[in-house]
C-alpha cells in the first residue's frame, strides 16, 4: 500500500476551470452543447484539449482514427499502459457532462500523478475517443484502436455516407488511415472510464458512485416501410398503400412489446424520414432509425427476433413491403471483476457510498473490454436526464468521481505491481 | 349556332408533339416528371412554353406572380377574356399529365381558333398558373391573379420560407410584385380548365369525359407533438415523453376517423419531421404535414373539428403537448351551372360519354370561381393513379379532352354573344 498516496486528491478548482472552458465550445442555449463527431465545434473542442495537454507538460498523440491521447510515462521502461478514456463529441444538442467529464477527469488524474512524482508499475494514458455517440459511425475511435473496425462499418454508417466523408475530410482523416489504426493489445493493461450515469438509479439510491458490472447490448436498425405514392385527394382511403400506417403501427407496437414482454430492455425510434414527404402525396416510403438494448445475451437475442416479427406484422397489416438492415450491434459486456473491486475499494476509501449498476447506455468501455480488462465509474445524473441540454450532475459528484478515478487507478496499479 | 365551327377539331399530332417535348423537361425515370414550382426544371418548362407561344404567333404575357399567358384577340375591341388554364409545375416526382395537359390543350385551342380565323364575342387567353401544386405556397399564381393573395400566405408557406425565397429569386419574382398582382375582375368573362381526373370514377363508369360539378374543400395543417428529449438507453420506457407516440397514434386514428365517420372525405399525413432525429435520443418533437378534404361545407367544418379533437386526444394519451397551425384552407366551390351545361353539350356533340363528377383534388378553378364563372373538364386517369410517375391517361382521352375544351369554349362564347 502507498500511505501517502491514499491522501492524494485531484485539483478540483483546476478541473472546474477546464470544465467551464470546454462547456463554452459548441454551447447551445444556457447549458447544452452541440458537438456532433467531427463537426467544427467538436474539432474546436479537440484543439482546446490538445493545447491543454501540452500546457500540462504531457505528451500528446493522435492516431489514424483521430483519437487524442495524453501520455504520462510513470511506469518502468517497456511498461504497458492503463487507459483512462471517454469522449468530447456529443449528440446533437446534448449536455455538458456526457463524455467531457471522463476526458477531463482522466487528464486531471494524469496531472495529479505527474505532480506527485509517483513511479507506478504501468504508464498512464488519457484517451479521447472519436465519435462515441455515433452521429457518424458509433464507437469509431474505440473500434479502430481495438482493431475491430471493418470496412462495412464505414460503408453503412449510422449517419449518411456523405456526412462521414465530410467529417473525415474536415478532420484530415482517411478511410485507409482508420482501417490501419490498431493498438497492439500487448501494450494495453486495461481501460477505465468515468462517466455520468445517464439514468436515475444512483440518485434514487442516494449513492455517490456506481460500480458498473455490465454494459447492455445494443442493436440498431434502419427499417423501411414501402407502399405506393398516390394523390392524397383522389386515392380512396381504404385502398391506399400508405407507408406511414405501417411505420406508426410499428412505433406503437414496439413500445408495447418492450413494456409487456421485456421489462429490463429499452427500444427507441429516434428518426423517421417520409418520402416523397409532401402534403398531398400518400407517402410510399417511411424509413425509421430503430435501436433496442438488453442487459444480457439471451434477452438480447430474443428481443431482436421479436422486433423483426413486429416489423413484418406491421407491414402486412397495411399491405406494405418492408426492408430492414442491421446497421450495428454490440453484445452485452461484463466489466472486469478486479477493476470493479478496485473501484468499490476506492469509493470506500474516500468515504463514499457506492452501489453496483448496469449501464444501459453504450460506452467505449464495451469495445475496449474485448481486448483488455475494463471498468467504469458512474456518478449521478439529476433526474436521470441525459442526451439533453438539461443533463446535470452536481459539481461535488463530479469531483467525487474524479477522485474515485484517481484512487481506482492507483489500486489497479497494485494489481500489476 | 355555328355549323362550320361544330366540325372544328384540334390538331392532335401537334398537341402530341408538344406533349412529348414537354414530358422530357424534368423527366425522372421512364414516365415521371419532377418540376416542383420554380425549380430549375419548372423554369425550363416555362421557357419552353414561352417559345412555343411565340412560335404560334400568339401574344406572350407574364404577370407579377410569374403566371405565363398566351393571348388571342379574337373578340371585338374592349372584349373581356375567357381564360383556359392549368399549370406546368408538378409535385416532387409526379406524372406527365397533371397540369401539363390543360396548359397544352388550352394553347392548342387558341391555335385552332386562330387558324380558323374565328371572330368571337370574347378574347381568349391560355394561362399557366405558378405553384398550383403547392410545393411553395399552393395556388400562388391563381390567388395572385384573383387578387386573393395575402402577405400571411407568403409568411407561412406550405414549404419552407427559405425555399420560397430561393424560388422567387430564381424566377426573378418578388414578394411586393406578387402582392401587387391582380387582374381587374371586370376583364374576366370566365375560367375553363381541362385536367386529368386523378381518381378512378371515370374509368370505373367507362365514361370519356367528367363534367365537374364541385371541387372539394381542402385544409392543411402543420401539427406538432411535443415531448421531452432524453437518452434512449437510460430513460425508462414507461416514463418517456416520446413525441413519436402521439404522432403515430394520430396517424392511425385519423385514418379510422375518416373511414368510419366521413366516408366521402379524405385525409393524409404526407410528411413527418422528427427532432432531434437521432437513434439514441427519444424524440421531443414530431411535426406532421396534415391535410384533409371534404366535398361539401358542413362535412368540411365537422371534419376539421374532429381532427383537432383527435390531435388533442393523441397528445394527452402519451403525456405530450401539441401545437397545430392551419397553413391554408379552401372551401368547397361549385362550378358554374351554364359552364357545366356547355361542357356536357360539347361532349354530346362530339359523341362522347360524359358524367358529372366531384373533384376531390384542388384546382386553380377553385380560386378563379371566386371572381368569375368557372368550369372544369376531366378525362380518365388509368387506375385513378396520380401524383406518381405511374399516372397515365390514354392519348385518345387526351385528344377527346382537348376537343371538348375547344367546343366548350365555343359554346360558352354563345352565352356572351
Amino acid at each position: 500500500m502507498y500511505p501517502a498516496r491514499s491522501q492524494l486528491q485531484i485539483d478540483a478548482p483546476r478541473l472546474q476551470r477546464d470544465f467551464n472552458e470546454l462547456s463554452e465550445i459548441g454551447k447551445v442555449g444556457k447549458n447544452g452543447v452541440n458537438r456532433p463527431a467531427l463537426s467544427p465545434a467538436h474539432l474546436a473542442a479537440r484543439l482546446w484539449l490538445r493545447d491543454t495537454i501540452s500546457q500540462a507538460g504531457l505528451e500528446f498523440q493522435q492516431d489514424g482514427a483521430g483519437n487524442h491521447s495524453a501520455r504520462l510515462k510513470c511506469g518502468p521502461p517497456g511498461a504497458r499502459s492503463l487507459l483512462l478514456g471517454s469522449h468530447l463529441d456529443s449528440v446533437p444538442s446534448g449536455g455538458r457532462f456526457d463524455g467531457a467529464l471522463g476526458v477531463l477527469a482522466g487528464l486531471e488524474v494524469l496531472r495529479t500523478i505527474q505532480e506527485a512524482g509517483l513511479k507506478l508499475p504501468l504508464n498512464l494514458e488519457m484517451v479521447d475517443f472519436t465519435d462515441e455517440e455515433g452521429t457518424l459511425v458509433s464507437f469509431l475511435g474505440s473500434f479502430a484502436l481495438a482493431g475491430k473496425l471493418e470496412r462495412a462499418h464505414l460503408e453503412h454508417p449510422r449517419g449518411t455516407p456523405e456526412a462521414l466523408q465530410v467529417g473525415l475530410q474536415r478532420a484530415g482523416l482517411t478511410v485507409d488511415g482508420l482501417l490501419r489504426t490498431k493498438r497492439d493489445p500487448g501494450t494495453l493493461a486495461g481501460y477505465l472510464e468515468l462517466h455520468v450515469e445517464q439514468g436515475p438509479t444512483l440518485e434514487q439510491a442516494a449513492a455517490n458512485i456506481g460500480v458498473v458490472t455490465d454494459i447492455a447490448g445494443i442493436t440498431f436498425y434502419s427499417v423501411t416501410f414501402l407502399g405506393y405514392a398516390s394523390h392524397a385527394g383522389t386515392t380512396p382511403m381504404a385502398t391506399r398503400r400508405d407507408a406511414s400506417l405501417g411505420a406508426s403501427a410499428f412505433i406503437l407496437a414496439l413500445r408495447d412489446l418492450v413494456l409487456q414482454q421485456f421489462p429490463d430492455c429499452y427500444a427507441n425510434v429516434g428518426n423517421a424520414r417520409f418520402k416523397p414527404g409532401f402534403f398531398n402525396i400518400v407517402p410510399d416510403r417511411v424509413e425509421l432509425s430503430v435501436e433496442f438494448r438488453a442487459p444480457e445475451l439471451l434477452q438480447f437475442e430474443r428481443l431482436e427476433t421479436e422486433v423483426l416479427n413486429l416489423i413484418e406484422a406491421s407491414a402486412r397489416r397495411f399491405d406494405l413491403d418492408f426492408e430492414s438492415q442491421r446497421l450495428g450491434q454490440r453484445a452485452p459486456e461484463a466489466m472486469d471483476a478486479r477493476f470493479q473491486a478496485a473501484i468499490h475499494q476506492a469509493a470506500q476509501g474516500l468515504g463514499l457510498q457506492d452501489i453496483p449498476v448496469v449501464s444501459r447506455a453504450g460506452h467505449d468501455a464495451q469495445v475496449m473490454a474485448q481486448v483488455c480488462p475494463a471498468g467504469m465509474i458512474f456518478v449521478p445524473s439529476a433526474h436521470g436526464i441525459s442526451h439533453s441540454p438539461d443533463e446535470y450532475t452536481p459539481w461535488s459528484d463530479c469531483v467525487n468521481g474524479a477522485n474515485v478515478l484517481l484512487h481506482s487507478t492507483l489500486r489497479i496499479m497494485d494489481l500489476f505491481a
